[in-house]
């Protein structure tokens, strides 16, 4: 029995095969985020992992279907897995923002899935880190998502030499379309044929551009001036106050493919280049009105960044630590008469926080020992009779090879929490 | 645009409406869980919400379709989103069980979804906390089970009143069915008919009882005798000697309706029986041969325990905090000529593991304090002019109201961190 392909199983490590993922790395990953994310005041929130089909098809055109694992449910409604969580986020702003202070700054960790059957080998699915501001227009914003989403990737370790956000501008983009005389109605279209100007072939990006009434020397002159907007400025300007100056550049060339972007926006990548790009995000002004139906205006921003790249990024650089089993103390059962007061050493540990393994069966000691230093456990602990009779608790430091005996009411206060 | 119904939208603290789930619950009964499992010596793992129809259908027959969100991908495939973890782990093991020591400790905390067509307003999804045992047949891996299940459920503040485990053994009705003589192939059919027995109307299952060559008085006679197997009273044995003899009984009229299980069955209830069942599981040690089609087998137990019913319990007995906004450090801007060095000191706090807030844009300074008393903020931070024209940041304890004031430069010493 098969997973479905582009799906992934995460084992804990040691990992038992190449095509397994690291249950560890995506803890590490996630717990990164989360504490990222409490730093800058930003609140957990999630929704449905299933929505409506509308949901997706009302915001990006029926296009989007043939991305998405869509289907119609056992009560004949058309509903999809979630392809990205703006659109839920903004269906949950759009029906309860008013019982939240502006502005609202909220994260999720979604796990979003993508259908794309032509993609043989590439994953269907991926965890993104998502988190966006509603109610606030200025862009000391788009700052301070900004200087999230670098701090999200410096906590990893991270550096100015690892990675870049590369800033633009949708507004700077519509002027520069609209100086040059072109269809308004087009726009999205030519935000399009840039947004792929690195990845499509040169000459049939040219005829595209030539078909809507632009010259690529035109377009290329532009996004080589990269002259900051005043609101790119204001960013940067605030970024800078931060320290975080180096982390950013303007760089026309980023325009993102999603339709509903209004003003800036951004994405990440590797300096070197490799891999695509580590996070993305934007202003959506209009995209709260859009979903409510023209009841809930919001200015509105966030950025997402996936699990995959990231990982790809961290193990390049060696930034992942060592994972593994890590038990606190192990309990050696020598004598099996011992093993009630054993199991009660052991309740005691573990009510106190501490993670604590024991062998469930009788087993040889030397055995037991082994076990415990492949659990990379810092201390052992036994129990043993006292001449008199009483019982002891036995505590040795594995690394120091130090012991401690004493009664054995007194296991707490015997182990200091090693870590 | 409305959520598909029967699933949940979470929301941060404080909640904005009555059909709203709490984000920061969640959190805290995921954290609960995976810290306990963490005490436990159990690894965490996770794998596809989508799965082949075949996972499901192999195990429990094609009755089970009925209760699936099911339908065929893109590609032709029949697929389900998970109605149980257990398959998907069983998968899991048996294709990477060598790459691990025995006995294998795992846990997840899994979304799963059931599509019942007639059930109106009743949730169509849950997060469910799942542990499971690999490679031990002895009733120890029971007792170290259960004993999770139950300190599962004390981390929340649940005590032996509140509570208990009842312990019941496939083997023991497996021998009361054979000791009467009725249709070994019908086995299944008669445990279905007992896990119903005080959900449904006594006529009947008296009715389908005697179809099967049961009396119900005998039926009766057995559950109430609750005469422990050898195997319960070994599983017994060891939680008393942890101390946790309070938390389990004997209760033959547990049966679980999965087909799977082989030995043990346990569920949990709360004593005053308001609720559903708070977690339930078993031993099963023929499914990891049944899902590797014979190539692996390795006796298995687990439990699953869903967080709806453990939330309204928690809430009951008002065993959930006060949740809500919760910052170390609110920066007040009074000054806007020192919003740039305030930018230096946030980010300085935050780099510095602490959660700091602020304005983002200018703001009236008794506008900025209401919004740091609303955040629950520890502390307030101010950076100021000396006369001398020296930046300063003044640091006051919003609790005590305290004052502490040094150079910009010693920002971190200034605020021990408060939490």
């Amino acid at each position: 029995m098969e997973r479905l392909p582009g799906f992934r199983d995460f084992y804990p490590e040691p990992l038992p095969a190449a095509d397994s993922w690291s249950a560890d790395a995506r803890s590490h990953i996630f717990n990164h985020w989360r504490e990222t994310a409490r730093c800058y005041g930003f609140r957990e929130y999630d929704g449905p992992p299933l929505e409506p089909l509308d949901l997706y098809t009302a915001k990006s055109g029926e296009e989007i279907v043939g991305q998405l694992y869509n289907f119609e449910d056992k009560g004949g409604r058309s509903v999809a897995l979630r392809p990205e969580m703006t659109p839920t986020l903004a269906r949950m702003i759009a029906a309860h923002e008013r019982g939240y202070k502006k502005p609202i700054k909220w994260f999720a960790i979604p796990q979003l899935f993508r259908y794309e059957r032509q993609q043989k080998g590439r994953l269907r699915e991926h965890f993104q880190f998502n988190a966006d501001i509603f109610g606030e227009s200025d862009p000391a914003a788009e700052a301070e998502l900004i200087a999230l989403l670098i701090d999200s990737l410096r906590r990893f370790g991270l550096t100015a030499e690892d990675f870049v956000v590369r800033l633009s501008s949708r507004h700077a983009w519509q002027e520069f379309y609209t100086r040059n005389g072109a269809d308004p109605a087009k726009a999205y279209e030519f935000f399009q044929i840039i947004d792929k100007l690195d990845r499509e072939d040169r000459g049939e990006s040219d005829n595209k551009l030539a078909a809507l009434g632009f010259a690529a020397s035109g377009v290329s002159a532009f996004i080589e001036s990269a002259t900051p907007t005043p609101e790119l400025a204001s960013i940067i300007g605030n970024l800078e106050a931060r320290g975080l100056k180096d982390f950013v550049k303007v760089d026309y060339q980023v325009v993102r493919g999603l339709a509903y972007y209004t003003g800036a926006v951004f994405e990440a990548f590797d300096r070197k280049g490799t891999f695509r790009a580590i996070a993305g995000g934007g202003r959506y002004d209009n995209l709260v009105g859009l979903i409510s139906g023209g009841k809930t205006r919001l200015p509105a921003l966030g950025f997402g960044m996936g699990d995959v790249v990231l990982l790809e990024l961290l193990k390049e650089r060696g930034l992942l630590p060592a994972f593994g089993a890590q038990v606190d103390v192990f309990c050696l059962i020598e004598d099996e008469t011992l093993r009630g007061p054993s199991m009660k050493i052991i309740q005691a540990l573990r009510q106190s926080g501490l993670a604590v393994e024991y062998s469930l069966t009788p087993a040889k000691p030397d055995k037991q020992l082994k076990r415990a230093l492949e659990l990379r456990a810092a201390s052992s602990i036994k129990a043993e009779k006292s001449p008199e009779g009483t019982l002891l608790a036995r505590v040795k430091d594995l690394r120091t090879r130090a012991e401690n005996v004493g009664p054995i009411e007194t296991v707490a206060a015997l182990l200091a929490k090693p870590r």
